[in-house]
């Protein structure tokens, strides 16, 4: 039996020595590369923080101290240590334990994170009200480079700062957020990081200096005489001092004792601290170190190796996106393209390869990245936005003010909509549709496969205006791509299947299900149309309503939630033009959708060929055959 | 005849010298005073910023270098110089100029605002875009100190640090946003401003210099014998220069010379470059310079002593929502108020003073402000955030995540929620419903007077979860307030009027629109029931099938966009009940919304008495009486 079995709460690690604490750090990374090369999860932040993690535990006291964790997705090794062992193989899986963390699974886990860079303003909260209610306990948050860019972490440390509350932020500095941080501030960590003695910024000093007229000279030769130790007291961390934090560091991430001393002398300290913590990403297992980006977030592997074990699968709706966008790019000097932070995910490392010039990723600032779109469009380029649906939801301003009011050129691509699987509820994609269809100006589609993927990319670029494009996380349909490009009137949706007793309304993948659905349907004598609706805004208003009126039922199937999605814009069509005698059924989410693989998670909510049969159940459609012949006349 | 009458473009000022100047900076002084006087608008902004504009203009060669305004309520002067001053009385009236920036209006408005912190960034984007197209043109951003606190102008910074292109950040620091600054930041620049020697800091970095074992008392002789010189060069813009920009300033903001001379030396810099002009805002009206605030956004006025023209009115929803928090504040010590640089906007003042310590002003930090809360309410405390609906699109991410899927314990107060008149497109909160209903967890309501607010204010304070509370931007009804307050039960709607033709469905002060449309309907043989539906979410399920049932025909109006708004919740009710045969006609905004009086806006977009009774006539309720007995038959 080893030492981590016998973890069962924080305090467990208190009576080990530092040789224990190194064999236990060893039995947790060898625990989670075991569970994670079969469940897939975010590896290298994780084997990034045992030791920091492991003294954290020990130095405070959890839960009436609280530790707040930036992003989450490093929690892994907490969880491990505050009574989720039994249960850390089920991490990620429907039903099982999440891979962020959740206040209903432990009472560690004092807040709930997904989104990048929330932790400081919470642990801002929970301090003042620690210190309203007069309570003594410390507050921690544990905030990485990357997170640090967002612009909301900025503002709490504003805040934080301004207040002189007792709080300390641990940065963990690991060089990267996914992929390799961008940004004057990632610079100027890197400066303290590098080099503490920070020589260049002395000798720009020193130049700047001499120049001055009379005075020059004198105070070169005494900033001279003061040598390193004069610069390395002003300088480290000055920008987190000037905003009113105490600064310690750059300190080893990976040295146990040295990190008990530092958080330590943290906790004694009055006021705002910040703790600048050096850590490897992927520290312990050779191929996460080597590639840290592959193994921030990755899928089942060798954990011998690290070889990534792939199933076959037709290529991403990600990866044809960003293989097109080359294709385009090529052509169009005009075309540049935006990530925030996220050029693997969003299928852009290619086009950065190709075009960097006309590549800018700006560091994990969704809200900036929208509005600095704006302005290449006005600018006079066509900009490609490629954020995930889920991260949309921080830039909704920006979208609604700086693109659609001002009818900006600017293509807004919507990666990883509907349910992406195992990362849950903060991950999932199921809210734009709703948000963004109220934008006015707005021209919103999603392809029913790849293939269409490509032809309204295309759309898109030779577009004037704002236009939005949705597609999933998952693989491709796997259908032949179309040559050549061609433009897919705007608006405008398609019929597949003809049919008389109801209508298969779908939207993105979900229009293969109506297809399987039509044919369930037509074996049990029901004939029913299918539309793949392509135009969330503008509706295709005029093919919906005729088939409204000719089947007088309707199905709609969004991987999205129900409230205000695209069975409701169709339900307000059928109002404003008086449509009566019109059954619909909407298919969708109820509610936040928790964690699975994005088929268990469609099937568990009616999202499926079943669903789509129980749905015409309900509308009485499959015993209503054979039809009565006033049904084909329309309402009111 | 002036000197401004003949400013027809920005190169008439080339000419002039600095007397001229002088002259002319009077004009427009004068000219803003008597126009805003009558209009209202932002004149404290623009009072400040009169040199500084006179010497962009001059500087830099508008419409091909390109000049972004921050917020934007600060381009009067801009507006003035830019071919706008025969149309300058008509501002921010309907159908008039706008007081903002408007791309509509003048090539030289090249990027609109509203919000605060998008400068940057929109900055960057043309920046960028000059690079790609290898144009040569200069590209500014004029920023205020209170902009910059927003997250944003960090993300942007950071980025325009990392792109090394040529881009001029000129921060317009008047100490204040819309109240006094607040934030780590702000003590910052008031330490540069202030206090060029930077004594304290210095006297700091001596102590803890003498605290160095050996070196210590040799070092700080050192930096003793630099005296003052030393530390004037180390320190000042340290921060900007550590996220690579050259750090010029801080200037005076009013002195014409100055200012050009710095601007002109900006210009011929390589790189980001940030100019600190340091102004007052309302410089030059004496009431305006003592009260800022007051003269920040005003309506109108005596130009001769500032005195403000008030017109007798009802106290406003946010006046009684203020009061009403005091109330509940005195009784509940748990109870803390959080606000995003508006503590009079929101009327938070009075909470603010009463209890200091239970009130927190987190600067033009929306995002930060939400999540703030989240961690308050897991701390144990009961947080109110008061924000205007535009904001919120600010925040939209973590009132999601932050909040409501983690159930916690705020209450979100939606102030400004509906059309607000004058500020236009960019202030109207007529999105929220439609964002913030599809969210789970969240309830959201609102009050059909100011009366009703009272009491759903301390039903929220009750509430165990996430709650909001939407109310407009006016004057009350006038109605007497109830005491003692009482708790409204969650989800149910009110019957104000019993009528067996149409149901009115009303949400916020449209109820009393409603009201008064039954009674005018009355008078036409129509029976108007009448429902203050007070909930959005959760909808009051039975009351609205039960009145759809009962006459067949539904009317909702709303102070929104119609697109995913309160009707298209009673849509998906009536779909989900499978309910048939009803007619619903919706009342609501259809896309953006122009600038204009509150009741101008409503009553051009049929929000009103008259637009019910044509919503009734296209219903052929009006012509149907007297009802066939069938009528009352339920469909399905």
């Amino acid at each position: 039996m080893g030492l981590l079995e016998k973890i069962h709460e924080p305090k467990d690690l208190r009576s080990l020595d530092f040789t224990e604490l190194n064999t236990l750090a060893q039995e947790i990374r060898k625990q989670m590369i075991d569970v994670i090369s079969k469940n897939g999860g975010h590896l290298a932040p994780n084997l990034g923080v045992v030791e920091l993690t492991i003294a954290l535990h020990r130095i405070f006291d959890s839960p009436n101290d609280k530790l707040i964790w930036d992003v989450g997705h490093q929690t892994y090794v907490h969880k491990l240590l505050t009574g989720r062992f039994d249960r850390f193989s089920t991490i990620r899986q429907y039903q099982g334990i999440s891979g962020f963390p959740k206040r209903s699974e432990s009472v560690h886990d004092c807040f709930e994170t997904g989104h990048s860079s929330t932790s400081i303003s919470a642990a801002v909260g929970f301090a003042k009200a620690r210190d309203v209610l007069r309570e003594h306990h410390h507050v921690v948050a544990v905030i990485g480079d990357g997170a640090m860019t967002g612009g909301m972490a900025f503002e709490a440390l504003n805040h934080a700062g301004h207040t002189e509350t007792n709080i300390i932020v641990i940065l963990n500095d690991n060089e990267m957020s996914i992929s390799p941080n961008v940004g004057a501030m990632s610079s100027y960590l890197n400066r303290l990081r590098t080099d503490p003695l920070y020589d260049k910024r002395k000798e720009e000093i020193e130049e700047l200096l001499k120049r001055i007229p009379g005075i020059g000279s004198k105070v070169a030769k005494m900033v001279a005489k003061a040598k390193d130790s004069l610069k390395y007291l002003l300088v480290p961390g000055l920008i987190f001092e000037e905003l009113g934090f105490t600064y310690l560091g750059p300190i080893d991430g990976h040295d146990q004792a040295l990190l008990e001393e530092v958080l330590d002398q943290a906790k004694h300290k009055k006021g705002p601290v910040l703790v600048h913590v050096v850590t490897c990403k992927g520290k312990g297992f050779k191929p996460a170190e080597d590639n840290p980006d592959v193994f921030h977030g990755v899928g089942p592997f060798n954990p011998e190796n690290g070889k990534i074990i792939k199933k076959p699968a037709p290529p991403t709706y990600t990866a044809i996106f960003g293989d097109t966008l080359c294709t385009l790019g090529k052509e169009n000097p005009k075309i540049v393209a935006i990530s925030a932070a996220m050029p693997s995910g969003t299928g852009l490392k290619d086009f950065a390869a190709k075009f960097p010039d006309r590549f800018f990723d700006v560091g994990i600032a969704e809200q900036h990245a929208v509005t600095f779109a704006a302005g290449l469009a006005f600018g006079g380029l066509k900009p490609v936005v490629a954020i995930y649906s889920t991260f949309y939801q921080r830039a909704y301003d920006q979208v609604l003010h700086d693109v659609c009011l001002q009818n900006a050129n600017v293509v807004l691509a919507i990666d990883r909509a509907g349910v992406v699987g195992d990362d849950g509820p903060t991950h999932h994609g199921v809210f734009d549709i709703a948000f963004f269809r109220i934008i006015p100006n707005l021209v919103f589609m999603a392809p029913k496969d790849e293939n269409e993927l490509r032809h309204m990319l295309y759309t898109a670029i030779n577009y004037d205006g704002p236009i939005a494009l949705r597609y999933p996380r998952s693989a491709g349909q796997g259908v032949p791509l179309e040559e050549p490009l061609r433009e897919i009137p705007i608006g405008k949706g398609e019929v597949l299947r003809e049919g008389s007793d109801v209508t298969l309304i779908g939207i993105g993948p979900t229009v293969h299900t109506c297809l399987s659905a039509a044919q369930e349907l037509r074996h049990r004598g029901i004939d029913a149309a299918v539309i793949n609706l392509r135009f969330i805004t503008p509706l295709d208003r005029e093919l919906i309503l005729y088939y409204a009126r000719q089947t007088k039922n309707l199905i709609t199937i969004e991987d999205h939630v129900l409230k205000g999605g695209m069975g409701s814009a169709i339900l307000e069509l059928l109002e404003e033009e008086g449509i009566q005698g019109v059954n619909v059924e909407r298919l969708g989410y109820t509610g936040f959708v928790e964690q699975g693989s994005i088929p268990q998670l469609q099937m568990s909510q009616g999202l499926s060929v079943k669903g789509i049969i129980q749905a015409a159940e309900r509308l009485n459609i499959v015993h209503s055959i054979p039809k009565s012949a006033d049904k084909v006349s329309v309402g009111k």
